[in-house]
């Protein structure tokens, strides 16, 4: 446990007052974000704040967030995510361009907000220090942090990037070259309504006891 | 996105109805259960239906939770833990037994955890179905599952495994050996008390606009 006498121990804003399972249960992702409404510095300490508070292997606190505000920076990446975004397409299925994406698919609205990342008002990126693999120590915290932006009414979506931007995502945010990279998150005001997403039935992504058993609500 | 027809709309459950907040900021890793008082099945449907509303990547729904609550496989599963613990701690330290942990290190009450999950309620193990890194497909998920607990009062602790003992874990569940591991989630009625965590200040662990530059609540 590093930097005890630093630590501090916060408490809940209260402006998390939303119930849980209702911010659990309308959780979606926001990819349509109003670019002219800005997010202020208190709320997004919050997010922060929030996204500290997850559990993490041993309290090392590996998790680091870069917070991106500056509208140049914003317009630079955007480009860089558009690429990475079509990058994994074309490694994936082939595809080059909107007219290859299947009437009805599920990257539809996700190719949309490759073209909108330009204009989202925040962007933060999800890092860890340390070289261990720490997924299990830095998405529960991204977890908390698209949390706490639905309770505060914040749009998000949880997205990736593609090895072929990385160098110049690294270079454009002074990186450290040791420094692991895990996600992106965009931020702002929804254009459009959190509700309600679709899921398997947890009796059928869910096993009881031994793999491929049926839980009792299975039915 | 896969299995369309049959995915539903779940509203969200009554009981969980804690600030989000509250639940956030007073999580914290519960690694003493009562024993003797076990979950409902009520309630452990509550936490996975809550995992299964977390984001995941072009909803795929990659993530399969096991649910342990058969007595035996808890005492068997809890042996292998055991071993996986100590074996964790060998590579990393070279700890062999409790006397190699040093006096107030944050490694005395895992190793307690050690020897206690033969006690566990329930265990849940998560694992992703696919074979791509699905990190950030599951582990968003095991934080809902948390946090869920969290607010009914059920305490659990995020912690993995260790490669010696992989195939006989999967032995033991009959788990397919394509299917990847994530983590594992005692769960169970706290002997001890949820409450506050200690965190370095976020003015520490986020940086704004570029790496290395301090946020505006940085002071």
């Amino acid at each position: 446990m590093k930097n005890e006498d630093s630590m501090v121990r916060l408490e809940s804003p209260p402006e998390l007052s939303m119930p849980i399972g209702e911010a659990m249960f309308s959780q979606r992702a926001i990819r349509r974000l109003d670019k002219d409404r800005p997010i202020d510095d208190a709320r997004i300490k919050i997010l922060l704040d929030a996204a500290s508070k997850a559990p993490n292997g041993g309290n090392a606190q590996p998790g680091r967030f870069l917070v991106v505000r500056d509208r140049d920076l914003i317009r630079r990446f955007g480009a860089l995510y558009h690429e990475a975004w079509w990058a994994k397409r074309r490694d994936e299925y082939g595809w080059t361009d909107k007219k290859d994406i299947p009437v009805g698919s599920v990257y539809t609205m996700p190719a949309l907000l490759a073209d909108e990342m330009v204009n989202a008002p925040v962007v933060v990126l999800a890092f860890s220090i340390g070289n261990a693999a720490m997924a299990h120590s830095i998405f529960p915290a991204v977890q908390n942090l698209l949390l706490a932006g639905r309770a505060l009414g914040i749009g998000s979506v949880l997205t990736t990037l593609h090895p072929q931007v990385m160098e110049r995502v690294y270079a454009l945010f002074d990186i450290p070259s040791e420094i692991e990279f895990y996600c992106c998150i965009p931020l702002g005001w929804p254009r459009g309504n959190f509700g309600p997403t679709r899921r398997l039935p947890t009796a059928r992504t869910t096993y009881w006891n031994r793999w491929n058993e049926s839980p009792p609500w299975a039915g």
